[in-house]
């Protein structure tokens, strides 16, 4: 679809929907030309999640080339800002989906003095939930990274 | 380096040199274009080790943009050779370098029967190294899916 008309990808984004526990999990932070981005509400890592917004993706090999390669360059944007953000040590970049078949891609800036080093994250500390501001603080400088203006089709 | 010479990829191939712990953990499977395939030896897990054969890489950003596209196309058929091969239900990609600095890329096949299953594979259940026939069996028929026929350049 990347590449495809926006009144393609409108109709298409028409009949995809966010799955329930990520939307639980997370803040929006708002939406790439293919992905919706979220951020993980753990205080203990930053960490995003780019979720495409076309229905019935588990695999990225579900993906088109072409998708593939937008969804690349998401990643890399989203990577490069949260590492310029945050000034973490190391990039974790993930494609699990194990326990949420919806097709997610997990970004997470990792320290070495962070509650899992060297360790991956998923289930080893307690989320801790950030204080609005903290939280508040780094969507506004993510969405300047990631020169998302749109901040009605990022709360919807 | 994608897209440059022959030439050019083995002057700077020359300088490259396989991570030491990447090596004792792993058999080669062979070299695509870009990574060289590893075989995990694990058997709890058919998992896929892509280490791109250029010096001083530890995240994928810092591969440039054509770089990246043609790691993607690797780890696109990768996991589409995985997923034939092992008919596993679910495939795990990821970057994380927490432990070993060498950009490398996990494609892991996973089956809701495995040692781990949900949870992430790193750490989650002690390795079971292949016996040689089904690890020779394996890595033949990956080769035969990545049409991999360089035999020499796998072993070195």
């Amino acid at each position: 679809m990347a590449g495809s008309s926006p009144a393609m990808m409108a109709m298409v984004e028409s009949v995809w929907s966010l799955d329930p526990k990520l939307a639980t999990d997370t803040v929006p932070v708002g939406d790439l030309a293919l992905t919706r981005v979220l951020l993980s509400n753990n205080a203990n890592f930053p960490w995003l999640i780019l979720v495409p917004r076309l229905p019935g993706l588990v695999e990225i090999t579900d993906l088109e080339l072409n998708e593939q390669v937008q969804l690349l360059g998401e990643i890399d944007a989203a990577a490069r800002v949260l590492k310029s953000v945050t000034e973490c040590e190391k990039l974790n970049i993930a494609a699990l989906g194990n326990v949420v078949a919806q097709l997610h891609v997990h970004v997470i800036g990792r320290r070495h003095s962070d509650a899992a080093w060297p360790k991956p994250v998923w289930g080893a500390a307690k989320p801790s939930a950030y204080s609005p501001a903290l939280r508040d603080g780094l969507i506004g400088a993510l969405r300047r990274g990631l020169k998302i203006t749109d901040r009605e089709r990022a709360e919807r």
